[in-house]
């Protein structure tokens, strides 16, 4: 099991490139924190070029925002093919708990193809694996924030979604949970303010394919180091705000953070336990 | 009547989910300015979906801009939609002047759908009220610009289009009118800068849909409420400024300033007059 | 031959409409350095509106990021009417030679539309000249990055490339490269940096339309002021930056700084010679 801060070296060191099928709403922020994660992003949605593009990546990240009938076939070949060459995948299921369209895409991909990682808040990953349940919007709903009380809870219910999804879950709240279904990784850190952000979930989703680009066989180490990398540049990027910053400025510091966090930050400021 | 700094407790109190079709240029920024404001952006186009998130949300936005054959459908479905559950609705006419698809899209939209409010610059205003003129762009022409000594009879001009289009009808301009037909407000502030950014007008439409979403039974006051908000917060980003700064920075500083605005200081900076 | 100060004047004294079709990911940045050049950006890729917005437009960019086939098709129509009109346009191949897609449209749109200037990087040019090679994603090869050892040879290429592809081509690099088949500029300054910004060239391709929307008879000058305005706002955007600064924040500060710029810098801070 390689160090977190030893994943983000691969990272910088081999630049991977990761095909992103994403909503045209946050794509340019996680363009720019792929980049400054270390990756180098390509963003590609049309059915005649995703196979060939996905096949020439190192990782291939498949967000359901602003989904649409074209993009969804794009995604299913793109998922295929990514599985066909042994790429690693991570999906996104935003919003799904929103509409049938998006619950429905959710469920024929993770029938179609087996990813990596599933990434999203409480509630969709409840959604995803209960079948029932409703998000606010893109928004965890407010009874199913993870906290220290329910944490426990929480763990087990991670673990069965793993187990269940037949992959590798990250769960975001104030504690973030990723589990394989064996052991979970609870981690500490972030701050509730980057929910006031758009994206901040995409990007996050994005940078668990750019560490699985290059660290293909450490898929649940990969997605901790990359949720604590998030939730360090959360930190970073809340403690340089002025009186005068809001979410805008507050985006744009966090991606700067990303871009200049060292590896021995990384390790330093990393805060979970393995239960 | 609610006071402005009510509107704004409202929405903050109660975060409003705003169902957007909008443009791919500025949609982040939306995103962002509803998030700032208090609301809760979803973003979703696709005509499997639109019906079913519009009938979840508290609001809904449709903006022209980068419109297609698949998105000009979804917006009829979202808009009737909206009407049939008695959700207030915002229509952007973004470059209306500038062709046929866009003129014909329009007004089958106002048609087909009854808005709360119709937001644009006067020359996209008089565009849909005159069936002619022309926009360079998306920007207002020259010839159009409201100021001080045209008021009256563009303030007159405003109470006819809320007729005409039987809704609330918001002019932005150097100085801002919305009328519901009998009365208008008047409103000053802003910053001819503002125009140098992309999308601050689509910002402001999203603006007014997410007060609308928690004030439905208050539309001119909710519209005019909006409106001073965007021109006090361009002021505070432009105050902002420095020396280096650009249309860039400014953009980020208007969306910052939104997010902290308090009620107090909406109430007191606010600058109009009802004719 | 207008001095390159000239050549901006007349950009901000005229303001052109700036027709473009690019893709979702940087089309915001396009916007906004459109803006801060000087002139009036507009955004549409329906097939039903496209050849009316190009008539009536100053200078047409086509971007082939995110390209599809119905946006494909408004490319090819909305080319061919700048063509019709004398307008000037740019084509920006992104990522030509990661697809068969993009590189079939490439060849499709060259064949069937004459642009005035062709800009990419060196991987993408000799994709479209020899038909061969492959870029990594979206970023060039390393073995094709221009250096001081292997510019007289790249001038070269360039000239052959004006040549083969029958317009001003321009080679983004460390050292970029202008030619119309006889002579070339050889522009230096920008950063290395630049590259970890998402769309950086896509929004040089659209500063150069920008350029020639009120500059037509100065096709090269102008492809060149536009490339030395790029590299300046670069250098200005890197000497801005703090230690907490990264990729997103100087996005911004490359944007405000184009914003800033006025005619007198550009002259002064241009660093070029005519081989």
């Amino acid at each position: 099991m390689r160090l977190f801060e030893e994943l983000l070296k691969n990272v910088r060191q081999q630049a991977p490139l990761v095909h992103c099928i994403t909503n045209y709403v946050t794509v340019n922020d996680v363009a720019n924190m792929v980049l400054a994660v270390g990756g180098s992003p390509i963003m590609a949605d049309d059915e005649r070029e995703v196979e060939e593009i996905t096949s020439k990546s190192d990782a291939l990240y498949i967000n359901l925002g602003t989904l649409n009938a074209r993009t969804i076939k794009s995604m299913v070949l793109a998922g295929r093919m990514a599985n066909a060459h042994n790429i690693p995948l991570v999906l996104d299921p935003v919003g799904v708990g929103i509409s049938k369209l998006r619950y429905d895409t959710a469920k024929e991909l993770i029938q179609q193809v087996h990813f990596s990682v599933v990434r999203g808040n409480m509630s969709e990953i409840k959604v995803l694996v209960k079948g029932q349940g409703r998000t606010k919007g893109v928004d965890v709903a407010a009874s199913d924030e993870i906290n220290s009380d329910n944490l426990n809870q929480y763990v087990d219910f991670a673990k069965q979604a793993a187990k269940f999804l037949n992959c590798v879950v990250a769960i975001s709240g104030a504690i973030d949970i990723v589990s394989d279904g064996k052991v979970a990784y609870c981690l500490y850190g972030g701050n509730k303010m980057m929910s006031r952000i758009t994206g901040t979930g995409c990007q996050l989703s994005g940078m668990v394919a750019t560490f699985l680009g290059v660290n293909s066989s450490e898929v649940m180490q990969s997605t901790a180091a990359a949720i604590s990398m998030m939730n360090i540049c959360g930190e970073h990027g809340i403690k340089r705000m002025t009186k005068l910053d809001g979410n805008a400025s507050l985006r744009n510091y966090i991606i700067d953070a990303a871009f200049n966090l060292t590896g021995e930050e990384l390790k330093k400021e990393a805060k979970y336990e393995i239960r």
